[in-house]
This record gives structure tokens, C-alpha cells and sequence, in this order.
């Protein structure tokens, strides 16, 4: 889901992107001077920027003019982004993120946990240079949200006990809760009414949800030159995600050992047999109907809302995108 | 520096601390409800607690009555300073404090890196409550430059190229930045006029700094029962405080390698050698002399307040307990 997959929607972003660059690339000589290398390597602007994108295009209605407090809203929400990146690579033991050195490799655990939190703070500083503090408020809750969800993970990492009730919930906070904060912002910054305003941060969750199952199934499959990742990861690291769920509820009691051995890492996993099994099972089409699912309910947020111009029009063409993206995985099926 | 050691001061802020306690408690029902046991762990209320008290003391004035914003502002430092020892205890592969264990023996290291972020993420939304964005802006900053002054530290450990410009910034940023802070929000919820604000924020700034080089003569010269910890963890750990600096200062060049490779984990340290050293190096006047010049300095910001009235005198009289504190260790020098 880079840019280039949502090139014609983000083309017409190029003016907010490009001021949304340099008030990131602003945001390095904000930080102590001794850091200031350090935070400019994790300032990263080559990234995906769904997320600013999400607020872009909830709060810029018909205005041509790039709003200054869209674009700070939008640097703020990839900073809270780029903070949890950190983190996430440190958890994950990740080496390389965008074809170049993760922060933990390049400076270490400790420094890398301390300068996510600086990442963090200066997110929140950003935040607290609105003349209200609501963003603070917003964006400060959507951080816990986050943590929170990313907790659950972790402590579910090698467990088969987890079940769907809580496979939602991790994603709703880890993922959507960003995805939500990010319309909602831009849907307060235009202005819109608080019920329009509920509607397009429920269009950003849903998405979000959606988001973030297509990229569970990405992991078993994508293709690693497109998803840009070795594949089967979620499987070899223990975690359980909705393939690995519906696989497991496939096969039959006296098989659901052995695949369970491999979640808990006390035997090697089989990627090819897992994925071999997944395909008898049905399980990329039952996951791709749950997908379906969200994006419909993401739609249906965002018809509730009157008149809605044509930035929200291409705010609701990203759940079409997604879909596309959805129907390509299903290519690589193994045979 | 225990509550103990403060008791007449602290006795007097009984029903602030008391109204704390209750504020962090039900902080606690703030975390989304899978994490809350873990948030509840980390909010410990049995800490020494040092950051409320200079919130208290700079900003209650005359008043007998416990305002709710100074109580609040008290729980955001307080809440900012417990997700940090989250963060430290990661770094420094800590086991125990206060006597039980710490949040990254309990609960592993990737969920306290996490747990850490939603405290900070918390204290932001606990700041967020104020009706402006001040109190988020200075707690921000001030957590990034904690973090930053944390990062120094981290990579300077092992190095002997540390200089003594670079010691004096990464207490100041580290820890006096907290106290600092504490003081500013006080003094400003108080309602001082601004050149005051600044008079009261720089004798915490300056209480804060020579609060650390306490900490780091108490490392060699306190007792374990006193301090609490074991006694050598800095040059254990490779870390270069003031005494280790001074130590090496007097050392002749042909004695010095060898110090240097204790520092930098190439031997194993020679503790009882170096508390020697010390002795004979006069290391504990000197750093005893830096310690009362930063605290002659605190209350020489404090004196420009032109009605400091009793709790600002009582702020005042912190520097006068530390001073004692700093009288105590001489009595453990090693003979």
C-alpha cells in the first residue's frame, strides 16, 4: 500500500505533502542539538503517510489553499507514527525498514527506546501548538490506545488462546485507532458538524480495521517484492492473526497440535504446508469477505454525511483502493 | 532522600499528597481495561515523590486549601517521571525497585517499552485537562529533553572522552529539567508575575541539579541501607559521574589507562581501590563544593522573589535538607 498504489489520489495531495515534508523536516532542529542527528535519521519522509493523507483529506474540503493547521495536524499524527516504529522495531528485532538501517540497529535498545519517547513528546508538543487543546486531548488518548493494543500483542505472541474477540480488539487500538484520530482531526480542523465529525472518524476506524487485516493476509499472501517483507513472519514470531485463526478453526482437532507447536515456537513452522492449508481451507476469501465487511461499514459511515464534496469522495475511494490491493493478493495464492 | 528525610516539609503537604494519591489512583481507570492491572502497577504511590512536592511548594501560596490544578499538574510530572523509571529500569537491566520487582522483570521488555509510552501518553492526557495548552507545552518540551539528556547518557557509558561540559548538560537535561519544570507550573498556576515564574523555575532547575550530583556522590560515599541500592553501580556500569571525573583528574597519566579500562569494561572494577583513590584525592570536598555552589545558586533565584511568603521559604528549605544529606555521606567515607 505505498504511495505509488494510491497514486492518483495522493497526486492531488502533492501540495499538502510537500508542506507537510517541511514542517517535518522543520520539526529536526526543534529537538536538543545533541539528538538532532538522531531524530532526523527517524524523521523519515519517505514513508507511506496514509496517515496524513486520512487527515488531509477529512478536513481540506473544496479549499485549494494548503491550511497551515491541517498540515500541522498531519505532522503530528506521523510523528506519534514514526515514535511507534521505533518501538515496534525494537520488539521485533527488525534490522531494515525502507531499504535502510532500523534505528535500533544503527544506534542500539536503549538509545532507540529514548528516542521513540522523544518522537512521541515532540508529537505532542507539535500538538500543544494549536490555541486549544483538544488535539492534545485527541492525539494524547490515541497514543494510550495504541500502546495499549501493541501490549495486548506482545502478551499474546506464542499463545493460541487468543480468540477473535481479542484479535479485534488489538487491531482496532493498534491500527485503527490512528486511522480514526487522523480523519477525526481533519474532520474538526474543517469544521464539520460533531455528528459529520463521528461519521468521518468512524469511515477512518473502519478503514483501518480493513487496513490492517489485508496486511495479516498480506504476510502469508503477498509477494515479498510487493509487500516489500519476508513473508510467513507473523507465523515464525508466534503471532495470530485472522489466517492463522481460521486455519487453525479448519483443521481438524487431532492436526491442531502440531500447528499450535509451531505458534508457541517449540516446533519450526511449515509455511509451505500452512499456506497449502489455508488454501484447501478457503481462507483467503473468507478473510477477504471480513475485509469487505469493514469497508463497507467504512462506506456506509461516510454516506451518513450530507453533502460530501469531493475531498470526502476521495477519502471514501481509498476503501476502493484497498479493495483492489485485496483482489491482487488473491493472484498469489500457492497452487 | 527518602519522604523520611523531607518529614517536616512533606508533613506540612499531607493533604496535597494525600489528594495526589487519590488523583493517580483513579488515573489508573484511565488505561483501556486490558492494560489496567499493568498501569496500576506502575502507578506507585509509595515514591519519594520530590516533583509534587516542588509543584506544591511553588505554587500554594498562602492558601490552607488544596487546589485541584496544582494537584493535577503535581500528577502529570509525577506520571512523566514513573514512565521514565519504566524506561530506565529497561536500560539498566533492573531487577527491583522498591522493593519489589520492576515493571521489565514483571512484564518482559517489550511490554514495559510499551508501558512506559502509554504512562507518558497518559500524563499528556492529564495535561490536556488544563483549559490551556501551557501546561502540554511545557511538559512536552521537557520530556524531550529528559529524553535527550537520557540519550547522552546512554551513549557516552563505557567512553572516558566524556568531559565535564557534557556531564553538567546531561544532568541538567535528565534530571533538573524535571525539577525545573515542577517549579514553573507551580509558580504559574500560582499566578507569579513572569520574572518571578522564571526566579522560582530556576531554583528548581538549580535544586535539580545538585539533587544529581548527590545522587552520584551517594553512589560511592552513601551506605547501601541509606541509598537503598548497591554502592559502585556507575563504575560497574561504565558511567562517569563527577567523583569518577575527579578521580581520574588526579590520577597520574601512567595510572589513568588503567581506571579508563575498568570504565570501559575491559577489567573488572576495582571498587574498593578507587573509593580509596578518592579519599586521597579529596574527591568528596570537591564534589561537595559543586554541589553547595548549585545550591547557593538555587537559593540565590529564589531570593529575587521579593515576597517569597512560607511555602516559597519552605521550597527554600529543601536546599538545606539536601545539604545535610550531602554532610551525611562525608561520614562514610572509606578510611
Amino acid at each position: 500500500m505505498a504511495n505509488l498504489i494510491f497514486g492518483g489520489i495522493f497526486g492531488q495531495l502533492a501540495a499538502h505533502m510537500k508542506a507537510l515534508d517541511a514542517l517535518l523536516r522543520a520539526q529536526v532542529q526543534e529537538f536538543e542539538p545533541e539528538i538532532r542527528d538522531m531524530a532526523d535519521y527517524c524523521i523519515d519522509t519517505s514513508g507511506k503517510r496514509i496517515r496524513p493523507a486520512l487527515v488531509f483529506l477529512s478536513g481540506r474540503k473544496a479549499s485549494p489553499k494548503v491550511a497551515a493547521d491541517l498540515v500541522r495536524a498531519a505532522a503530528v499524527v506521523e510523528l506519534v507514527h514514526m515514535g511507534s516504529l521505533v518501538h515496534d522495531d525494537i520488539m521485533d528485532g527488525a534490522i531494515v525498514r525502507r531499504n535502510r538501517a532500523t534505528a535500533v540497529k544503527a544506534y542500539g535498545t536503549a538509545a532507540s527506546v529514548l528516542l521513540g519517547d522523544a518522537l512521541f513528546a515532540h508529537a505532542l508538543n507539535l500538538a500543544a501548538q494549536f490555541p486549544t487543546v483538544e488535539v492534545c486531548a485527541a492525539v494524547s488518548v490515541s497514543m494510550r490506545r495504541v500502546c495499549a493494543g501493541e501490549i495486548m500483542q506482545t502478551l499474546s505472541r506464542g499463545t493460541t488462546t487468543i480468540d477473535r474477540a481479542r484479535y479485534d480488539r488489538i487491531i482496532d487500538l493498534k491500527t485503527a485507532e490512528l486511522f480514526r484520530v487522523s480523519c477525526e482531526l481533519g474532520a474538526k480542523i474543517a469544521g464539520y458538524p460533531q455528528a459529520e465529525q463521528d461519521a468521518i472518524a468512524s469511515y477512518g476506524r473502519h478503514l483501518g480495521i480493513a487496513y490492517q487485516i489485508y496486511d495479516d493476509l498480506a504476510d502469508y499472501f503477498g509477494t515479498e517484492d510487493r509487500i516489500g517483507k519476508t513473508l510467513g513472519t507473523d507465523l515464525q514470531s508466534g503471532k495470530v492473526t485472522l489466517p492463522l485463526f481460521f486455519l487453525e478453526e479448519s483443521l481438524p482437532a487431532s492436526e491442531r497440535a502440531e500447528l499450535q507447536a509451531e505458534i508457541q515456537g517449540q516446533r519450526p513452522p511449515q509455511l509451505t504446508l500452512r499456506l497449502q492449508q489455508m488454501r484447501t481451507a478457503g481462507v483467503y476469501a473468507r478473510v477477504a469477505a471480513e475485509i469487505e465487511r469493514e469497508l463497507a461499514s467504512a462506506q456506509a459511515a461516510l454516506a451518513s454525511v450530507a453533502d460530501p464534496g469531493k475531498s470526502l469522495s476521495q477519502l471514501g475511494e481509498l476503501s476502493d483502493v484497498l479493495r483492489d490491493q485485496v483482489k491482487k493478493l488473491q493472484a498469489n495464492q500457492p497452487s
